[in-house]
């Protein structure tokens, strides 16, 4: 069941009358566009001109303002200078507009006075109940209905016809770019959607719109920053649970961009890898590049099925090429299994130069034997080994006479198996090219490009079965102990196992008696650190000492780390010695929480040392998530066959890491209003069966760090 | 002075008479297509059709045999049956054919007959001093001569006009899709080669004469494998001294790749990280997708002069784009430096809103305003900041309207400023893309492709003045001792040390008195290990002693691991225990020497540890090499900063580090002959100053490993 689209949008992007606020006679005019472009492409509902100077604009009889209209309009579109738009919609009754386009600039993206008309402007449209898309931005377009309520000059050169992808941007420029890159790659769209300074409807917004409209099918969205996190993580689970892949490029992924968007965009960016945390939480497939953004558009929108999994066969006249592609698909974590060994037998039977593995080279000999293609294509596809297939026809692909050939290939491909889709590589002309996209193949004249896209679109089989936060859960009980100012060592790791998570025994000890019955308590050799909010780096004051064992040992321990420590640090004040048990051998790991201010809560974790903080090899996720979510930020780190046993040493207990981190996320979810930041470290992974272990933790209070 | 092409090649590229051998009169069959392209495109030299049973072809006179010809031909077209290819040349007298392209497939390529059809075909060739191209190989063509010795079907969809890419390529599949790529993306050829099972004339042979072609000025090859590594190394050498770019994809980059390769091509493929080693040294541009492929020679033949560097300025009327620039110019690594004061002041004064760091946008206003994007152009230009300029246009680009705008923008640009390539990402038509390109303006729709082939072209001349061998050196003396079977760790220790090697000094002692006087002759602790060919795992069994002062401690410890070795493992022969000074501190590397079965000795570098264990963050360069390459190969690893002094080291001597990767390669490339790998782990890279300290390694000999 398809949930109805929230009916304030409704009255916006499918608007049964439009009344344009200087509406204006002079082609070019940014008031002249809409009402020419909504005539000439036949908008079925009312089109009312605004315009205080004249009787008709194009021929259609105008009124002076909103207040002049005889009925209730859905969509009024602002044509107007920002200094004359919030008076404008200040004329209309509460109630008697839907929803409000405003094209112009010279808002808040101009600085303080700026913010002011789009203050009042805002407070227009909110005493009225108007929903608004803008300031300063290019409009949208419902291409089905043929509302044309933009300025943009890419339709003028040609428009893009209806189809399955709803597409948002931020930007203007970006937005018109698209629409033309659309054009040029023969996609389809449902809606085309700027929203420029979001003062009100922002890119969440139109997300969570297309994911609840009929005619979309496919979301394509380009963002420079988002003000409410949730709201867009609120989006991006809607477009999940609608089943509608999202595709989206968001800037600032580098420093240097993240600078450059900065400089640009006045919407608060929060971090970028929190960004890219939510968009692999949520399956949004995110593009790195203008193309790999069309890319991604075009398989999702072209494909009648999507890969089940990531199991490629390669398929092509020219070996060499193969292996191209095979490279590509090593690259895009695609697996290359063998066909069965009939399969390939058969092959070699009809080709003995053939090679049958995967690629499978049936060799030039496709172009002699027009069949050859389409019947190894059926042995390679009998017993369900592939989840897609790439094919390349090198330059046979340009040729007339072979026409007939590759048309009834991808035809019968489409009948056969139209659960394997297919992606051709070849130089076809563009009106052949449509007419293989119609069955529902790709086709790029790349091969690359094809294997690294059906790498992209399989990683959302992957995702299928990940809830993406485990639900929103239920608070975890607040620790039994009220809130105190700051934390110490032993009482963060407390807190942290009362939150579940697998923390090491450890005892804060004030004085000799207390360390020898807190050693007793554990039994075996212990480690003792001081502790102290004064000191960070304790073994260069003397203040850890390890493996201590019996009791004058201990004694002496404790008094050598308070001895050393008092004549290092005298200033330093004292919480007294944490005595706990020697570590087990395992994988020092990092886990921690930060607090993004967009997004709230964010998880990381790492591998310790060089791993964090040479080579920055950390995972992120946004609190809260369960086990599968954790797993996925565990296996996504570079470092990850440490985990697996590298080096000789044996698998550790990634499932048990996994809650840990997951239990870390409802905790830092629950309490997101107590504390700030947590940092675990180290984590310890365990071997396989083992669990994890948390050997020390920092926690900060909310709004305690200075 | 260019140097001239190779005489014996000439005869064959550039051919002043061609023989068809299996000439036919039957249009598509593979003997009639070279007639007919040659005629139709007015090859100017004399073709002679070879057809024993017609008098004449396409209405050209035929002979029935080579013999029958009455003078000296420069190339004979073979377009016979593999059976008959070897029989056609044996009747040409020596001296009287300079060249053969053999066409035909069925050699080789499909075992062990085929193998011995190309051995007669080879021997016919040779006796009679003929070059040979192929066989099974698609020809070649000289476009400006238009000498079309090739059956591809590709010239008939249409040619490729004469410019200054010479394109080789193993494959013919490959070839002939690069061919129609070269064609729709208006690229000009100067020949296009496709050397199929390379009996005699391989990928180097091509590359080499292309670099010493009139006609290219810029080589795209395509590869396979190599069975002569020193040839290609040549090859790649000729071209960099002639100053003539080099593109190369070369498949097999990953095991998928790799083991795709190898059941395609029987070239014998070596290992692709040597090949990846080789193009870095010579400063070829390896393309992983004929995508890049073709973006780096469009680049290299477009742009009248490449980026002196890599200061790149991006230039947009969209911010977020000019964002989306900025994160791709940051992966390409190229740097983006702010305009002067002066010139974001003019911008800004222009332009209230524009944004006059880099990116660089003047925003929509370059569309109302026509001279805005030179003006600001020439301000931020004016004092050589920057290498290249990435303009992106948006969808203003695609306007009839602003054309000329953008047309006397790239214009003037080249004329102002010849020395700043540009770039100009939009989507004009094809007619206008090509107008812009001829004066010498790059124009792609992905503004991010754009910014990749910025980057890799800018690496050219990082590289420009490296020396890629320091030249062929001079053999470094031998060892003073002759070779011995087997090198224990002292004595592979002197080796290097002889080879100008920092090797820590360590002395073998075979019984206590020594081991007193060898530590009394270091001075200071000492080190001390176990010496024997059967124990890998020295610490497992007792056999190491760190930090050992005096000579009660010294004889204790020679006794101590005597003893405990021996009851570890009483089979074991042991050459007694190596003195060394303890190790200083320093940043552990690993460099090590193998040999690659087609390029010979090859140097590895890497840091110690997990970082060549389990990430294999390593560099490889071909030996032998000088400083400036060995630089290069340290600061390619990931880890590279841990020299820098991360974590609050101080950095590293890197240019010891260097001298001694040099050092160790002249040694590899010395005694090649003696060596078959190297290991010296670690070496301790030392603060800056402090030099460089092999502390281990072994060396073993050439066809000493079982």
């Amino acid at each position: 069941m398809t949930q109805l689209p929230d009916s304030s949008l409704s009255r916006l992007f499918d608007p049964q009358g439009i009344a344009i606020v200087g509406a204006s006679a002079t082609p070019g005019k940014i008031g002249a566009m809409p009402v020419t472009l909504l005539r000439q492409h036949g908008y079925a509902g009312r089109i009312v001109p605004v315009n205080p100077r004249a009787d008709a604009i194009q021929g259609l009889p105008a009124v002076s303002g909103l207040d002049a209209l005889d009925a209730d309009i859905d969509l009024a579109i602002l044509a107007v200078p920002a200094a004359h738009a919030a008076q404008a919609l200040e004329r209309a009754r509460p109630g008697q507009i839907g929803a409000a386009v405003v094209f112009t600039s010279g808002f808040s993206e101009t600085g303080a006075s700026g913010a002011a008309q789009q203050e009042r402007l805002c407070a227009a449209a909110r005493e009225r109940g108007i929903r608004l898309l803008g300031p300063n931005c290019l409009g949208f377009m419902n291409v089905r209905r043929k509302v044309y309520a933009t300025f943009s000059p890419a339709p003028a050169n040609g428009i893009v016809p209806p189809g399955g992808i709803g597409m948002v941007s931020q930007s203007g420029a970006f937005g018109a770019y698209a629409y033309s890159m659309a054009r040029e790659r023969g996609l389809g769209l449902s809606h085309w959607i700027s929203t420029g300074n979001e003062a009100d409807i922002d890119v969440a917004d139109c997300i969570e719109w297309l994911a609840n409209d009929a005619d979309t099918r496919v979301i394509m969205a380009y963002m420079e920053g988002c003000r409410n996190g949730p709201k867009l993580r609120r989006a991006l689970a809607a477009a999940r649970a609608a089943d509608k892949p999202v595709v989206v490029t968001k800037i600032g992924r580098t420093q240097a961009g993240a600078q450059a968007a900065a400089s640009h965009t006045a919407a608060l960016a929060g971090d970028d890898a929190v960004y890219d945390a939510l968009f692999r939480q949520y399956g949004a497939l995110r593009a790195r590049t203008i193309e790999e953004f069309f890319n991604l558009g075009y398989a999702l929108d072209t494909w009648k099925r999507l890969p089940g999994g990531r199991r490629l066969g390669i398929f092509t006249i020219s070996g060499g090429v193969g292996a191209l592609m095979a490279d590509e698909a090593h690259d895009a974590a695609l697996a290359l299994p063998e066909p069965s060994a009939a399969a390939q037998a058969r092959l070699l039977e009809r080709v003995p130069f053939a090679s049958g593995r995967n690629p499978v080279d049936v060799t030039g000999q496709a172009v002699s034997e027009p069949g050859l293609l389409l019947a190894t294509a059926d042995d390679i596809l009998a017993d369900g080994r592939y989840d897609a297939l790439a094919v390349f026809l090198a330059a046979a692909g340009s040729s007339e006479a072979l026409w007939p050939t590759f048309e009834a290939f991808a035809r019968e491909m489409q009948a056969r198996h139209p659960g394997v889709p297919l992606a051709i590589s070849a130089l076809f002309p563009p009106a052949r090219r449509r007419e293989l996209e119609r069955q529902g193949c790709l086709v790029f004249p790349d091969p690359s490009a094809a294997i690294r896209t059906i790498g992209a679109v399989a990683s959302l089989a992957d995702h299928a079965g990940v809830d993406a936060d485990a639900g929103m859960p239920e608070a975890v009980p607040a620790a039994g102990a009220p809130l105190l100012e700051a934390y110490n060592e032993v009482q963060a790791m407390e807190l942290l196992r009362q939150a579940g998570l697998p923390a090491t025994p450890c005892t804060l000890a004030t004085d000799e008696d207390a360390a020898v019955r807190a050693a007793a308590a554990l039994g075996g050799a212990v480690a003792m650190k001081v502790v102290s909010p004064d000191i960070v780096h304790k073994s260069d004051v003397g203040g850890v000492k390890l493996n201590i064992a019996g009791e004058d040992a201990l004694r002496a321990a404790y008094a050598g780390i308070m001895d050393s420590v008092r004549r290092h640090r005298p200033e330093a004040r004292i919480d007294g010695v944490l005595v706990a048990p020697m570590a087990p051998k395992g994988v020092e790991c990092i886990a921690g929480v930060h607090c993004d201010p967009v997004f709230g809560p964010v998880v990381m974790f790492g591998l310790g040392g060089v791993f964090v903080e040479v080579l920055k090899d950390v995972s992120f996720r946004l609190a809260p998530f369960g086990r599968a979510v954790a797993l996925e930020m565990i296996r996504e780190i570079k470092g990850h066959a440490l985990l697996q046993g590298a080096r000789g040493a044996p698998p550790c207990d990634i499932v048990a890491l996994a809650d840990a981190l997951a239990a870390l996320s409802r905790f830092a979810h629950a309490r997101r209003a107590d504390f700030s930041s947590v940092e675990i470290n180290p984590l310890l992974a365990l071997a396989e069966g083992q669990g994890a272990l948390a050997l020390d933790a920092v926690v900060l209070r909310a709004n305690a760090a200075a």
